[in-house]
This record gives structure tokens, sequence and C-alpha cells, in this order.
């Protein structure tokens, strides 16, 4: 850490910061994310000096061939990027207030009110890879939901980080109320070891990474971790496909972004379709460069296809993240779901049909986080869905399930607001009897 | 288990029973509901002969003092109780339907429509106490939103649990569409220990039970567990509070029913009021036979007190259960609300004020899942709450919080509908741009 403080004590200070951070008005929150835009612009020169000792050590990096060009790419702050930094900050303060939102209201009885109102969870630990732009990103949305943040970054990145931390940390102090402890930079693996082992202090890991980092932190905490594993996504082609959209959404699923996890990885179509619309979309993935690992009645629609290989049971199951589609002949739409609820990741899975019944029966029966009809996998994701800002995707089936926005970084609590009422009134034989009359919830 | 299966049989045929579940109309899981009322109210004379032999079981138990009266109460289903019952499946087949509820929708753009739509979690482990009316009340609330259930209840009610499993599953097979495999009871230990090996099949465990229990369950297993811990809750006596409601909501909230959760453990008073209030609400106390844990202020106000002895760091940290109270003198709100944050468990704490201002304060710092100003802290549980059923209490801080109802065991899905949209057209120089309207949301 920057700081000369242990692990379990940065993550305790967290952990009392974010009592107080919960209590504070949406103006403070707001006033302390715009200082950090301010800070962010004044101080530029000094962040993008930093930045450039990591991109100088990353070209280095390339020229011993330890790194790609793209990853050294993502690196960069300077570019403009920076700037897109500062508008990042602005825009989570002008984002509506998470926080105090009045989810349910109901009368008990006559002066005894029940309130359930959206809260922060509390201490959060994030885990972040290269981008050091990830850092004022994250670190806006905790401050945003009233939450404390530990943050770990790539190593790549850490004079970059050590800079927008220290330049974000300075500027909230300027604002009365923001505790300290709203946010350590954390700096080595050793440390996020630590931090897995504090659940007194702790209330949930965010990683961000591949899916063996993920599966790492999950299996070697006890802390509650919305993570994102692999994203095995399906595009099925049904019998009453329309041709035109088949091939587009086939082709955008597969070629708009291949190294992203809501890309299409698996094509299924109908066979009742295949013998017609394969050829074309075969036409359409051969312009792209597409390999296709075809299993045995596709090999017998697309004998010719340049750049083809049987299937086996490991192509269902593999996340290429590359310009190679796994392609397979289905009975119908019950072998479809089966398929897609077996070797798929339970991320994103897409139905081409001209037949709404058949829609219905996929979208219901598809057990994935996003089940998306006549339009391409590649939608879902937080920007994309309209959630104003995005924490991560998450692949879990509690708390928060897909593109995460900053509700996924609250929770809610339970204020009964009484008159004196007891229990023992509500027992025994002349026991008073609840109302339970729900109350009309305002502001939503 | 009852069936020849093995334990990652039953789990594998849970997690396809649920694809079914899900997909089912809240009419044929009503259906189901009533079914199983019908046939409990039928065979009732089957069920009470079972749950005799662990009654006559449990009888000779106490006889050697190996187990307690109230224990063995507990396990009976007759008298009544079974009625109980009955009417407990016909009460949730009343219940709103928890699943298909459209809880965000969004115009992405023209013929772009995006649905956030709660839906089942899958596949659910619950582990209960020996009571035997709480297996057709869990299997009730798990197939009434939708997830297939597997069971362990007490072993002292083996029997009754048994028959009642048994008749459950019978009627259901009379109700076309509930797959095989949506409830299995389980009945050893052992396969508990095996149950926590199979985050493959299993989305969450829900353990009712003792602390220790519970903790052994998380610390056991990587799936996610919602589960209750200890329940230590605070009644704050702040110095505005009004003398009578002071005495009455301490007294409420330590003697109605010292042996649960929501009983206040400890009762922190301002110094301001003490020398006055404290000795009306200890001679109320005393009347219901409460000993004091003091600590040195309490003492010096209280030399008189008949069943008092000093309160030391450990009475803070204890959940007593019992007619014992600790009671601490503060400095004022900010003391009191530290102690709660730093002594208690996050489930219920109360002030007693009317101050509205320092009631805020109190209900907004306050860390825990039910926060109460004027009233008993014995309020907080599902069916004073109004939530229709209980599923348990978590004290967890992400997905449920606090009582749980049927929402607790439901997550969402994101339901996109297009028309042929691909996300190419909405990249590069001339994207098209999203329109990101809301759109009303019906019967909510």
């Amino acid at each position: 850490m920057t700081e000369n403080r242990s692990v379990p004590a940065a993550a305790r200070a967290a952990r009392e910061a974010s009592r107080a951070l919960g209590a504070l008005s949406a103006e403070t929150r707001n006033l302390a994310l715009l200082a950090m835009a301010g800070a962010v612009n004044r101080r530029r020169d000094e962040i993008l000096a930093e930045n450039r000792k990591d991109v100088d050590a990353a070209d280095a990096l390339i020229e011993e061939g330890k790194l790609t060009g793209a990853a050294a790419k993502r690196l960069q702050l300077g570019g403009g990027k920076i700037d897109g930094v500062i508008e990042s900050l602005r825009s989570v303060a002008a984002l509506p207030d998470p926080l105090g939102e009045i989810q349910m209201a109901m009368e008990l009885d006559t002066g005894l009110h029940l309130y359930r109102v959206s809260c922060p969870i509390g201490a959060i630990a994030m885990i972040f890879e290269s981008r050091p732009d990830a850092l004022p990103q994250i670190a806006s949305l905790c401050l945003k939901s009233g939450n404390a943040v530990l943050l770990k970054g790539g190593s790549e990145a850490l004079n970059s980080n050590r800079a927008l931390a220290r330049v974000l940390n300075e500027a909230v102090r300027s604002v009365r109320g923001i505790p300290p402890g709203w946010m350590t930079l954390l700096e080595t693996r050793e440390e996020i070891a630590e931090i897995l082992k504090l659940d007194e202090y702790i209330d949930l890991i965010i990683p961000r990474g591949s899916n063996e980092f993920v599966r790492y932190i999950m299996d070697n905490t006890k802390i509650p971790v919305t993570g994102h594993r692999d994203g095995i996504c399906h595009t099925y082609v049904h019998a009453a496909a329309d041709p035109e959209k088949a091939v587009r959404i086939v082709v955008d699923g597969k070629t708009q972004y291949p190294a992203v996890c809501n890309a299409t990885e698996t094509l299924l179509i109908d066979r009742a379709a295949a013998a017609t619309l394969l050829p074309a979309i075969a036409n359409a993935l051969k312009e792209k460069d597409v390999a296709l690992r075809l299993d045995e009645q596709a090999r017998a629609i697309l004998p010719d296809y340049p750049d083809a290989s049987p299937a086996d049971e490991e192509t269902w199951s593999t996340e290429h993240l590359d310009l190679i589609l796994g392609v397979r002949v289905v009975k119908g739409i019950d072998q479809a779901i089966d398929h897609v609820n077996r070797y798929g990741s339970h991320h994103t899975d897409a139905i081409v049909t001209e037949d709404a019944r058949a829609a219905a029966r996929f979208m219901s029966r598809v057990d994935s986080a996003s089940v998306i009809h006549n339009a391409s996998t590649r939608f879902s994701d937080g920007y994309r869905y309209g959630l104003g800002a995005e924490v991560g995707i998450s692949t879990e089936k509690i708390h928060s399930r897909g593109p995460v926005g900053l509700e996924g970084l609250t929770i809610y609590k339970y204020l009964l607001q009484g008159s004196g009422q007891i229990v023992a009134d509500y027992s025994g034989p002349n026991a008073r009897k609840f109302i339970h009359r729900p109350l009309p919830v305002s502001g939503s």
C-alpha cells in the first residue's frame, strides 16, 4: 500500500469509513465526485508523467516479446483518454442517487410504518485488470453508492494507479464528511491474499479479470464474490428464422468483437433450416475469416468450407474469444435449449425466429443472465442496457446477475417507525391484528 | 435418502427439475400446492402415526434427560398442528406469484426492448431444525418460487419428515408438469457434507439452526449461503425518550419471548436520562425476573437490584437468549451507535426517543438489517413485516437481508426482444444512437 498501514488496518479503516459514507447526503457524495474530476483535470500533467513510466516499461516488455501491443495500448492515459476519465467522473456524479430509495412501504398498524430502503453494502474489495482508467471509474461508483473500497489494479499500471489514487484522495479532503479510509490502493498480490481472509471487515469482493483468476478468488475466501466467469454464448437459428436476420445476427455475434465474453461461441441451427440457411451463414462468415468447428451434419452441408475442422465434445465448452465458431445441427428447439443449459455458461444466449411461441419457450427455459430474441448476443452489457455505469458482469445467481450497475453495489435495510408499540399487544387471546396495508412508494 | 439415489444424482435431478419448474405457469404451481394440502388432509392418520413414533422416541429421551420438554413439544404434529400445515400450504398457494414480475423495462432503440424479469434461483438446499411442520412450509415456498429443493430436517423428526415428503411427492404426481426431482429429502449428516461440495448443481444453501451450525456450513462450501447467525440486538434509550414508551419497549424486547434472535440483549441508556429512567426500567424488569449485567455507572444507579452482576467485555457480545440483559450507560447517541455497530450482530436495533433528528441519525448510521424507532425489537420478523411467508432471517449483506420472503428465493434475468438488430450498427463513425427510454412497468 502507499500508506504505511497493514492490510487488516486498511480493511478496518474501510469498514469504519463505510459507516460514515452511508450517512452522507447525495449532495456531499456528488460534490466529492466533482472535486475528483476537477483535481484530475488540474493535475493531469502529474498523472500523465507517472503513466509515461508505465507505458515506457511496457514498451520495453514488448521489445522483449513479453507483452502484446494491445495490452500496452490499454495502459495509456494519454491521447485524450484522461479527458474520458474526467468526463466519466462527472457523469457518475450526474447519475440518480442509488441510496435511500424506498423499495417498499407498509402500514403494519396505525402509527407503525415499515420501510425498505436501499443502502450501501459496506466495504468492498475490487480487483481489476491493467487499464488504469478503471481505478477512477471503480472508486467513483463505490463513492456514489456509499461504499468504502479497497482497490487492486494490474501491476503494469502501478505508477499510474498510485498517481490517480493520490490525486483522488487529496481531492476529496476538501469535501467535508468524506472519511479517511474511503479508498485504499493495494499494490501487491500478497495483499490480495490477506484481503481474502478478512471476512470480518470486507462485505463483498468484485474481481474483474481472467476466469482462472476469478476462480482462484472464489476458491480462497469466505467473503461473497460477485464474479464473472466464462462467456460461452450461443446463437440458435430456429426453423422459422428470417434468413437475413439469421445471417446478420450470427455474423455480428461472432465477429463484431470476438475477444469479449458476450461474443457468440456456438451456432445451433435447426435441421429443418440447415440445408438452406447454413450455406448462406457460412458464406458471410467466410468473408470475415471465421474458422468453423463442424459437427457431422454440418460437415455434410458445408463440405467445401475453407477453414473447417470437426467439432468434438470440447468444442461446445470452449470460450474461443477468437474468430472460431462451433456449429451444431439440432433436431429442434428442445435439443437447442438442452445444449445451451448443458454446455453454456449462463451468460447470454440468443434465438433467431419469427415464431413467437418458440421464442417464448427459449426465453423462459434457457437459464442465462441474458436471453435475446432476434438480436445479437453482443448487446448484453451495462452501457447498451442503459444501466448508466457498469460495475462488472456477474455470472452469479444471487444478488446481481448479468450486467451490474450501481444497484449491484447496494442492499437494503428495514426501517420501522413506531409510536411505542410492543409485541405483547399483538399476541395472546386479545391480540391486536396487523393491518399490513401497502403504502404508496413515491419517487420510483 | 428415501430413494435409492446417490446425493450427486439427486442434486443433478434437482438442477434438471429446476429448469422445468421455472417454466411452469403460476396456475400449475398453485394447483400442486393445493394438491399437497389435500393430500395432507386425506392422509393425516398416516402422517400422525409416523409422527407418533418420533414423539414416543423423544419422550424416552426426556426420561433419560437427553432432551428438553420444549424440544419434544416442537416435534408434535398432533393437537391441531397438522391443520396449521394444511392451512399454510393453502395460504402459500394464495400468495402473489413471485415469478415473471417485470422489474424494469427499457426501450433501447425502436424495436429493441429490454426487460428485467424475476425468475427462480434454481436448485436450493435447505437445512432446518427439528420441527417437522417446517418441511411442508419450505417445500411449498420453493415450489411456489419455481425452485427445486433438497431438504434436510432434524434427525429426531425423521419418521415424520419421511411421511410428509412421501405424501407431498405423491400428491404432485397428479399435477401435469411437476418434474420428478423437484424435492428430495436428505436423511443424514453425511449427505449434507456431500451437498456442500456440489457447487456444480446447487445454487444456494439456506441453513436454519444454531449459530455454530450455520458457521460450519459457511466455512465448508463454495456455494452461496443465506444464513442467519447471532441476534445480538440493542434497545437504546435516548435522553429525549418518552419514559413510558422506554419502559414498555425495553421490557417487551427482553421478556416477550427471550429465546429468539430478535430479543433485546443489551440496553444502552443515555447518561442524561439514566438517573431518572433506569430505576423505572429496572423496576419493571425485576417483576419479570430479569437478571442484569451492569456497567459501572449503571451499578451506581441501581445498587440494590436483586439479581445483578458486573458487565464485562464479553457481556456485550453474548446472545443470552434468556432473561438476562446487559446494561450500559453511554455518553450520547454517537457512543450508542458505535457500540451497536461494534458489538451487535447487525440484526435488529431500536432507539427510543421523541427527538426526530436523533432517530434519523440512529437509523441511518446503525448498520443493521432492521432499525426501529419507538417500537420493540421483537417486531422484526417476516410475519409481522407482512412478507406473507418467511423463508428465514438473513444476516447477510448481499441478496437478502433481514426477514426473507418469497422474493429471497428469486433472482432475475434480462430478456431482450429485438427485430434483427446487430451491434455493428451501433458502433463506428456512423453509429446509431441508443434511446434508453424507460417503459412503464405494469402490475407493480
